[in-house]
């Protein structure tokens, strides 16, 4: 087992990362100070391959738990389903020093942390993400919410967990298609902060898709670490955090313009990668070669690259509107200039739509 | 005006109080650092009185203004007006510097506020209490919530404001009945922390009752300066904040029980501070003469004394038992220790029956 610590005061935590950790979560939430009732929230799929055996993990460990289920998919992260989490919680009598934990990815991590931060004004939670995604991504940092039909997050909090539990043996049950998906997070960490990790993956995406326990150690390792570091620096996101969002900008545009059915989230943020390396050359602040490697290790690791015709670029430029990183009328773009660094710029939708070549 | 300030490092803020600041109110929010739009959350009742100023005052310093009514009452005060609330803030496009103005009572304050917590993760709010309860209480400290079918504010966050601004002026247009409810929390303030404030109350209640500014001030400036000393104390409620909720423990059940019909939430706290200090002489931590004080000041504001024969006991310990502030099985009630000092004491269901007479 490794462990690396999200350094921020009194909302420090821990994150281990191993194999076969989940059979030791029991015993890591002692370690981590957890008592009482563990609501475990989850969906069918994840339920139906891991909840029998953290469940045996926790309750060897003492703890009492409680499993509650939410419908899968994207399309479930919404009040209606935090709404039936709190009937859960409530019905279930859990108290503040009760803990909930979030096994699944992104949007169960996403919906249990949110319902952490606000039933009974904050509880204890810990994410045991089961996703690439959510391993390298949406687990660490305490960024939690819920989709609004207008626009992705646009109602969540940030709020810490109090540990981190990546079980990397997970991984061999996820869809080849969502593991692919994942590593489209793990490439921005190498475009925004990290050289080294970006020649790594373009050396071993093969063995890494291949699911080597080495290399997907190493390279999750490495993104957790830069996560941290970021959110070390920038807990709500005043400024510097808002790099995690290279990509991102384009990508969740892109997933509201095609109605959150053909991309998944780390797909389209490889097409978003690709544009806002494109919009960095265009402006001048990227070499072209930098643009050449980002673009094809993305499609090595088998993401798509390009906005589909049939989404007009006009579209995608109102969804960015409604998204958070918006002031003045301006959005706010991460811009690369080459592998490994990076610099914020606010760009006129008109600036954009030249970018994307429309 | 007179300013006070809340404590608590980067999230430290000033509470102005004075006669007709809701004129000054655009001066203020610009001293304070905010800017942009301004959503002002509201109900009928309250709009009709002083929207129009507050809405004046602040396009006067240059804020544009968006006005969000939600209907007037407790039973609004949950997930469904503050999915409400989200759906007229994104269709007004509020972005994430600009800022929420909760201008009303306590359902206002932790409507408007849970809102500022949550909607993009967070967004700056001012809190404009027009009711004497928001103005010593509610609006100062954070705490921010909605109500679940099963219990009040069990859904909420800890979430400060930039400002408080308390206009005394307005106080003339409340319904009497909630002015002494409201007086119900300053009666608290002054047997959990200040002898003196208690003493004063007993001189001048009637004149209190009656508005005199002078008065008024000096109880409000009082209650505000308790409540930030005993938040910055202990902001999340990890222990000491709970001192607070002397009289609520009780209060709150009695809201519940009866159906947050009977009682306004001032007047439930008045029973509520009679029993617990009736408990507190039963479990030998406060004597008969203090006792006496408090339910002689509390009828004296025309505040409620007794609970009614129709509300069984075991109704009450039920509703605490969903209440927040359960753990093992037992209760944590506040205890009084004569005027102005407290304790915390842990009782188990049947030792609130045995007390309660019944």
């Amino acid at each position: 087992m490794q462990s690396l610590t999200v350094n921020l005061g009194d909302r420090s935590y821990p994150i281990h990362l191993g194999v076969r950790l989940l059979e030791r979560a029991g015993e890591l939430l002692r370690q981590a100070g957890l008592r009482g009732k563990v609501a475990v929230v989850t969906n069918p799929t994840v339920a139906q391959l891991y909840l029998d055996s953290l469940d045996e993990a926790l309750r060897q460990a003492g703890f009492e738990v409680a499993p509650i289920l939410v419908p899968d998919g994207e399309e479930h992260k919404n009040l209606k389903s935090l709404a039936a989490i709190y009937d859960r919680l409530i019905a279930e009598r859990l108290e503040r020093k009760a803990c909930i934990v979030a096994l699944g990815g992104g949007v169960i991590g996403d919906l249990a942390g949110f319902a952490a931060a606000t039933y009974l004004r904050g509880v204890p939670y810990v994410q045991v993400p089961t996703t690439l995604l959510a391993q390298v991504d949406s687990s660490v940092g305490g960024k939690t919410a819920v989709n609004h039909d207008d626009g992705k997050n646009l109602i969540g909090a940030f709020y810490q967990p109090k540990l981190v539990l990546i079980d990397i043996a997970v991984l061999r049950t996820l869809p080849r298609r969502e593991l692919i998906a994942g590593l489209a997070e793990v490439i921005k960490y190498g475009i925004i902060e990290d050289a080294a990790l970006f020649s790594m993956l373009e050396q071993s995406i093969d063995k890494i898709i291949g699911l080597n326990q080495e290399m997907l150690t190493r390279i999750i390792a490495a993104s957790c670490s830069i996560k941290a570091r970021v959110v070390e620096a920038d807990e709500r996101e005043d400024d510097y955090r808002a790099v995690l969002n290279f990509g991102h900008t384009i990508g969740h545009a892109l997933e509201a313009a095609t109605g959150y059915r053909k991309f998944l989230h780390g797909e389209a943020v490889g097409v978003g990668m690709v544009k806002a390396a494109a919009l960095s050359v265009n402006q001048r602040f990227c070499d072209a070669a930098s643009l050449k490697r980002v673009m094809a290790l993305i499609q090595k690791a088998g993401l798509p690259v390009e906005i589909p015709p049939e989404v007009a670029p006009q579209s995608l430029i109102q969804a960015m509107e409604i998204d958070k990183k918006v002031a003045g009328g301006k959005i706010k773009f991460i811009m690369c200039e080459g592998i490994g660094k990076t610099r914020f710029h606010w760009l006129a939708p008109d600036e954009i739509l030249r970018g994307l070549g429309a």
